[in-house]
């Protein structure tokens, strides 16, 4: 069995199966051209050139082939780097499964599928209903498989049902606080919210945007998907339900700067934007604590403004808690 | 015939048809309920309270009705009212059209119709092309009636489609001089960019927005119109000539906090933004400025981020154009 | 009995027993001072101007009064108000009581203490539980009496405490799925955070600002009130538990913006911003679709940003819940 | 013949006549003098360093300045550099000229020239004539040789006139759609506008802010030569003529935060603006898309707000238009 | 000896010859023209509305003028005003004077005259002193008059030399505790800083600003006079001296959103900012304070960002310096 | 006697006393730990990285420590650094000092210190003046010791007390020219503003901040130990006095964005806030052009927003100016 790629040291030659993470065909300031490349696998990632590439070269080694790699590990400045001496596809028939070569969400994928089908059991709304079931199956494969992001938070193997379903759990519990809150309208909107990132990203290996995802977004992308489901389904496209469902997942975002068209204007669209928000937070919040010593402060958490976190010296509920990446 | 509106002094009893342009039903402190409502005819628009209403009264007195209208004229402070003694529906068999209460575009409706045409020509693309006509049809009758707005700009019967033509001839003539400029994206873009109004306004006469438009808004509701278009005319869902327009109607607001879901990221995007925001603020300004006597200061244009506008002494440009309303 | 202040009808003369709930001495531009007042029962409240004050009246006729007013009601453009004749401050003798003439929290305020109790029994960390012992047995008689504040949310007898409750429950549902959480800390943050408005506002009668609340802050007014128990209780000064509840209440306004003089950088710290905000956006939402018709917007909610929130045409949960105020 | 710049491969040594287009005396942390210096020739730019300089050298081989460079070519990271053995001011006798070293606009000058005559003949006005005419004539010599910024966009030599010329075919479009606008006056705001950047700039080659340039800006700098040459023709400094001219070219950059001291308050400085930034955004995106493979985003464009564009597929109208740079 | 206008009671008719403070000409909203009239006198201010008034009127009645007016005092709400009978033009013959109805700095003007040459005396450099003496000679009649401003602070006859004179005592004392700073500069940028203001404002009764104060303000407006002054002087327009003065004056508001076209850039920039803005915040903030009550709080000061300032209750300081207003 | 760490070239082996300045235990990305070290003397600092580290080696040579060195400078692209041989911990008994390893304040500290006894006199009110004498004694030992700050500005050995003093210097002269200042409070501030800095801030040498630093903040800190020996020394803790003082402090960072909780709300707070603003940035600007040549423009100094400030050729105050760092 080869070694994993971070298992080696510094000068020492390797050949390793690894997964092409990141692959961008630049030029030199010579006008040479090569592609500025990340490799990956369960043990990290790491950078490395392949010189005098063509336009062949990046069609074939493209983000999230897997690849049999040989190279040199340097060194500098405490960054390694591989020197690549060859590069070369590894085929279907050589056994080998992307799911080697990527994190997962902490929690079994088909678990979470059980407990997102208790929640459409409450979703008692009949148009809601059917909308859910209906683009829960369209998409299945997808939802359950995608992250949630590219990198900010949930950016795992199955991120993207595992927020789902950690946000039906808090929406449960402020339901229960907040009786004026429909409880099938915030669930439908916690299940579709991010939906649209099956087209907005790639996949979960190698996770890039989508030209969809540029230039329209998965907040509009899932809107259109509930559009052309209620179209098959022969929903009344004058239904106020319809209308509500479709304003829970335009204005998610809470913010126009995120990129909501429109700002939470139902009370349940307030909760479904804040829970998500919570979600995403406590999830970037908790896994920079977790790579950091108790008595110090996190790195800057971008997606937190900036903001340094500090882990106390004792801190029993963290240090049990399962890890997240 | 009835003298106009604005014709009666002040302690004149009136009796005159007018058109309801606004009607809210309120509490008094006291817990009483009332009407408060806007009058207006081709004259202009006076205020006035129908006292002890009930909800009736609101269904029956709502904002887009003709009613004839008995009271008294009242002023304070400079600002005229109605007493209202009495009002009466008016039935459509006495004959009184819509269009005798509200102001229109400057120029022909049946001219602008044709211009349009010849522009759907120049959109050489098939996909742009086929969803442009296919759209213009299936909202033939509001496109070309329908105000551009509530109150900020071309808020007129018949604004929606000299709006669109204006911009098409600014587009036309920057196309020009812009050769790398797709004018066929751009036409398209500027016909289909504000259609969403059809859905977002509630018509030329007393315009209000609709729950829809409060809630999902016009740049969403034609991306949505143009998805199920897609979908009767069997145009390839994965189509990039779909999506590109479909970006260009989504951006078109080219702020954030406008609620444009995406910044423009096409040259045409970016030049459809710029044209319909340029021809917003002329149409703006030049309406305040024909409002100020040369060697004055408009009031302040809140559409132009509170600016005073300032009218030369001598402009003879201005003073010789078309009055806009 | 009486009749209440909203029940008279414009023109009619009234003496009511009513609570003064804002005076202030002003000038007219002529120089001559007089008292704007607003008298308020449950019933609601009413504007009057008592002319010809002077200083004495001021102090005899402070907010927070309670008062016979003898007068006429007068309308104008629909909004009443009071013609003051005479106004006589009522005696303790007379048997009146302050609740009489305010509205209180939807719950108990017996049943809410209980529950703050069972929480502070799960504050495991000693320092932590008894500095919040310490506090709430120093405030008791305020803290279960005072309103979460002036206006915004929680306006109301009691509101200080069950808005601390409300949030203790959002906590414990939260802190059951993020088992990460230290729920020692989170719920001592949530029964301190707003203790300081204790000190911040006058009482639950006739709210206003102290001259401490204005120049210190509820924030720092509890920190302060922390530090001063810490001493009392020969807490050492340098222990980090100490610094951490510090930091929670510091911390808990979540942006600058809002007069928090850090931003929260413990994990426990950003959770108790987010069930503060959210509990009061909840409220606030809640309180204004109360006061709406299904199908309707409410007023823009200043708390919210200015947004309208819309309550749908069918809305059972809403519908059937606890009214706010 | 000289092999050029960037012809030279990795290791090579190398014997060119360049353009020296920058150059900064800087300290190294031990305290020893360098020059970090950047060549160009028309194949396009390289870095290096100048070890031990002096401020003489720093004088010598100042930004504008061609010398034969002796050296050697060495590469890091994929950025090449040039190792410096030493540096030769070339004299006017050589025969060298600085047009060889720098890029052109894309329409000839002699031509560009005669453009603007000819708009000049259509300012009416004149006032405005006369000042256009006399400044036109003053700066001659460096307003159709100057670049019209340092880097953003029309950085290259007679960017200045080519970029006014663009404008002026922009502003007649508009001005045949928008007949209230004030033709002359457009037209001379157009010419005037950027005038001021012959004194803000130091040059078509290697440019760089003047102290001027950095203290005043060429907003007000312009607006000074107005009212230098208002005083020369002796046109009444009270004329409200001469009043709209330098408002427009005061306010030309439309916001307060780049720069402009007014906000535009004339329909025609509004006009003026936003053509000015049309024309600027459209040659920044363009010049960046024709660097981007079809199907490819551009970098993020500073001067564009960051945002990153996209090149159609298909894009025969950008693929036929000329190159910019 | 007529009454003073703010003497008069409720219902009592008056005749007084006061100032017109503002006068605007306006259409109520059937159409007919009125003046909307401010009067003042010593005594304060008052408001009339000038009915059935033509252009005619509007020119013979403008802001400035002295009148006689007679009518009867009204009271609204605790709003007095005035119902105009009639108004007749004072003559200069009947020896009124404009300084009568306004009020003044609270030093001397010829005190501050005499100040401000003491501090000339103190500008070493040739070019800073011949451009100050120049421009207090050109504009001396204008520049020992005028206000500091239309509104927000030193308001008041003679506001724009007592405003220079203070600010001249802080630049001193700074100017002893930072001797890197140059003296010479510091001192001319603080006497012309605001000088343009007697080519912004119309002067010290009834102050509006002029449309060159609208168009250009007083930034450049003085910026403009130093060049035109340097052209007379002969001064060499390509000295530092001259370029380091324009800068002083273009950049003294500190931030682009208040017109500066350009940030301070030099240490005595920076400074002369600071000392300009310190002066007018404490006047204004001073100016509030004398207005309000011991243990009050004073109202929204809108050019200190809305803040409200506490006068504590013993503040012997305040309560013994002089009344600015 | 050893050579300055500065003082040795490339290439050249070193062995030297300095002082650790920052060390961070850090991972290289194959998870080796390493300490990441800056070292410094009186002649400046260097970088270099101690490799194999371990959590002793982190403890053991911390920030702050007196190590002998041994080593050999390299240097990449003009950075110098030290490949590190070894490190040993240098001890008492070898009589090095702190001081000879860091700047210290231009001023000598017991000049400074009697310099604030003066002010101390001028306090009048006696709360004032108690807490005052109370917290300078109890902090003598580290108030005249600190650094103002880390980076920014008066970041030297004394800098605290020496910012203390320029600031009540500059009070002085504003009190003089505005005598409705209460003078007393003002220098209190001034003398209280930043002592919460012995807290927030680990010391003179390799300044860090410390946790309380990080979670409370120095504004908050000097309000806790206000309280505090207001509670020993038995002031009321309802005193006005004592409330203006806590403001005074707490609203001293003018901004909410600078973490004031408060904004200032009385006119000594305001002072304080831009006292406080203008030598911090005099100081900032100074000591930049102190370091760049006349004719020059600084960097961008962060701390001023950024902006560079421009060194005119002659500047005889700023030449003959005592160099701050």
């Amino acid at each position: 069995m080869y070694k994993r790629l971070l298992d080696y040291n510094d000068g020492e030659e390797l050949e390793a199966v690894v997964l092409i993470k990141n692959s961008q065909l630049r030029h030199t300031k010579k006008g040479k051209l090569y592609l500025a490349m990340t490799f990956g696998d369960a043990s990290g990632e790491i950078h490395g050139n392949f010189w005098d590439a063509n336009n062949q070269d990046a069609a074939t080694f493209s983000a999230g082939t897997i690849v049999e790699l040989d190279g040199q590990r340097e060194e500098y400045q405490g960054q390694p780097q591989i020197k690549i001496y060859g590069l070369r596809v590894v085929g279907p028939e050589e056994g080998y499964d992307l799911k080697q070569f990527i994190k997962s969400a902490p929690e079994k994928i088909s678990d979470l599928k059980e407990e997102i089908n208790q929640y459409v059991f409450e979703i008692l709304n009949p148009t809601w209903n059917r909308l859910v079931r209906f683009l829960l199956k369209k998409w299945d494969q997808r939802f359950f498989d995608y992250p949630a992001g590219k990198s900010n938070h949930h950016a795992v193997r199955g991120g993207l049902v595992y927020h789902t379903v950690s946000m039906l759990r808090d929406a449960k519990g402020l339901a229960n606080n907040y009786p004026q809150v429909d409880r099938s309208l915030l669930y439908a909107g916690c299940i579709l919210h991010d939906m649209g990132k099956v087209l907005e990203l790639t996949g979960p290996a190698a996770t890039q945007y989508t030209t969809e995802g540029n230039l329209i977004g998965h907040l509009v992308l899932i809107d259109e998907q509930i559009m052309l489901a209620a179209q098959e389904l022969k929903i009344d496209a004058e239904s106020e339900d319809l209308l509500l469902l479709r304003h829970m997942v335009l204005a998610h975002h809470g913010k126009f700067e995120y990129g909501s068209p429109k700002l939470p204007a139902l009370l349940e669209a307030e909760l479904l934007h804040r829970i998500d928000d919570l979600d995403a937070s406590i999830y970037a919040i908790t896994n920079a604590l977790q790579h950091t010593r108790p008595g110090d402060f996190t790195d800057n958490i971008m997606s937190q403004g900036g903001r340094k976190f500090y882990r106390p010296k004792v801190d029993e509920a963290l240090s049990s808690s399962r890890k997240l990446e």
